[in-house]
């Protein structure tokens, strides 16, 4: 049973509370195929998305699990918010808290900060991307993905490329998927490698072929010209050579390895258009497979009444 | 039967589909004046509103359409997108298809990019304006109007004034209207007429006497300063006395002319306040059908449930 | 009974509208403390959040209390708005009056701006905010926060500290807490007093322990930059010493005195923190008795069929 008030990182979530999630997106995703896709799980509740850094697909995702669940989804943007008024960050959510908020969906640009709120409110609080942190639900969705196309997660060899040390997807993954027994490689520019990161156990490789070998998943992170120091981006062309998925490497890969991507695509830089649209390819796959998985989180969280601040 | 996936355009529209959403039209209007103005005809569907440039009124007609239909709605504009991170067109619609939205209604600066979306999503689509191209759920409230106000359209003698070259209210009613049988007259400045689109059958006039004479419908089109070249322009001023509406010119037309606006106004340039607010302007009428129209719209494609695309 | 189609503002409400919709709210605060916060009261019927100002806190609550009563809520802010198009204000609501919207709750720059709207819609109108005017729901919540405190209002002495003259919370409350036989004073910098509103009876006080002496209700504002010439406005540590409130201060009012704040707060310029959040604080409980004070206000007005505009 998934115990906690919360959904703020994979950093302490245990094996069986990862593998519930799962399984229970697994039904809602058969919900999502009915001719009609809504439940009346949180009819009464209302959730708020609660977002400080701009997004459309994540938001977008949560919306939609939300109203699917029959909830009453509010969404507001920091943009249009009372922080511009000098308010507090827990003040702010402290207020919409009251107002009888019954669960957060936050992405904040610091690290951290996701947790520092669910620390300070009894609402529900799912992080949906803290700084170069976390972004738990897009692991899962991911280890989802993984768990449909392969029939399981255990032994299996995971590829991540590109800019790891900025890459909350690639934080939240590596936490996760050492837990679930998945061999971790990881490869990108040298300047992208977190050495101090290490500690968590994942194998840094020194090449591109290290990496792909005999690999079940090849995940080619989003180059993110917004998060990083315009001077350590080798060029875009020169990063595509040097750390871009091309059919020769992914030959590198097991015959049946697959293609992942947290999205939005940069066509050309990451990996080919030829790659990104062809059968290997499960990207889209992740973005379907996010709709259910979130329902789980929701769903999963909001059942933990008795979970609650200080009680 | 209305049979098509997509509206993207009155231009292969059918005389009798026209009709159909027209009589469909009609029985939602009567459930918008009852004291509960919701039916379950799409509940457990998603629409997501797409919207690539600002627009209030629109956005709102088919927001409240949607939810009138008991469908849940997203929104979600441009400026808050993935596209501002680089994300390709079709890439953005097919990750927010995957997150299983079943209907999209697009508004795009670019002609012809919502048929192209049309071709790439299994997902319904409904073109909510294209660049200059289409606007046809703007033009079957017209004509729903026009037909509720005249009891028939056929033989009809509709006058439309104003910029037609940059107008796809223009464009989407001269497609249809040909197709009604109404005798369609388009009058407005020389820069904003389009020689090259006479060959869809429609007289343009050499006076405002000559668009205006006999005439059951005067439709005045808004001067969009957005759309064209200010050197084009003739001042406001000049374009009000030039070819605005004014009494002397309205009595050229049938005693029981009616005057329309696509909205919103410009008053004292397209025509005065004593002409939109008097009793021959349906001009907020056409905004009340215009809900009612969309609801016909949304239902009827979402009816189609077998032809959707590569099927 | 309320017998009124808008609340633009309390200043021609009577005592008796006041207390029954105080009254209603504790009806709906009671069901907002249910497991399922929703009854089905306003269920087909659309409101339309019109916001001309930036808002976060007063939109939300009043989207989560059309929410709870099962309307539909639309929202649009003015930059996303056809008024950028140059359309009249008049023109922008009957517009969307004419799409079957029921009410509208309206927040704008100018004084007067709602009572004008209400004026030109047959669409139920809450004012939420209008310019220096009045803030009736602000009061309205302050004043249900005050009976459910201390089980009474007639008789209270409340003081009101701070920038009384671009306060329209101060300004509705004077009109409200004066019906209700309140003793009210007021207190703030010579500059932030208006002299010209001493008619409606208020009592301005000479020094803030005048203003303090044996209080019920500490009420701080909040001081609003963007409302008033930087020119008239102390520094800000000088404002807190001056007209900020201490524990000394505190000490003057009553033992069981309660603080309030419209909020958001300016931590440590108003109040410092440590009485923000203290016991007698009751900052937070004013927030979520909003929710049920606008539930309450969109109730009562609905319910009024036979009071529109012009029959």
């Amino acid at each position: 049973m998934l115990n906690r008030k919360d959904l703020t990182g994979l950093v302490d979530v245990t094996k069986e509370e990862i593998l519930e999630i799962l399984d229970t997106a697994e039904k809602f995703k058969e919900i999502n195929s009915r001719e009609i896709k809504k439940v009346p799980a949180l009819k009464g509740k209302t959730i708020a998305n609660l977002f400080f850094e701009p997004s459309t697909r994540t938001r977008t995702s949560f919306e939609i699990a939300g109203k699917r669940l029959s909830a009453d989804v509010i969404n507001f943007t920091a943009s249009a918010s009372s922080t511009t008024k000098g308010e507090t960050l827990i003040d702010t959510v402290k207020n919409i808290e009251s107002m009888g908020v019954d669960m957060f969906v936050v992405r904040h640009y610091y690290s951290g900060s996701v947790r520092f709120i669910a620390q300070n409110t009894k609402a529900h609080v799912i992080n949906a991307g803290d700084g170069t942190n976390e972004h738990p639900t897009q692991s899962l969705l991911d280890l989802y993905t993984i768990k449909e196309q392969k029939g399981k997660l255990e032994g299996l060899k995971v590829a991540i490329i590109g800019d790891i040390t900025h890459s909350r997807v690639a934080r939240s993954n590596a936490w996760a998927m050492k837990k679930l027994g998945i061999d971790l490689r990881l490869y990108g520019p040298k300047t992208m490698i977190p050495r101090d990161y290490l500690p968590f156990g994942c194998k840094v490789c020194n090449s591109m072929e290290e990496a792909l070998e005999d690999c079940d998943v090849v995940m080619m992170l989003r180059i993110q010209l917004e998060r990083q120091g315009i001077a350590l981006l080798p060029s875009l062309k020169e990063y595509s050579k040097l750390f871009g998925l091309n059919k020769n490497r992914l030959d590198l890969a097991k015959k049946d390895a697959i293609i992942m991507h947290p999205g939005p695509i940069n066509r050309g830089v990451e990996l080919p258009s030829y790659l990104a649209d062809c059968d290997k390819s499960v990207i889209l796959t992740q973005v379907e497979n996010g709709v259910a998985v979130r329902m789980a989180v929701m769903y999963l969280l909001a059942m933990q009444q008795n979970t609650k601040l200080g009680e």
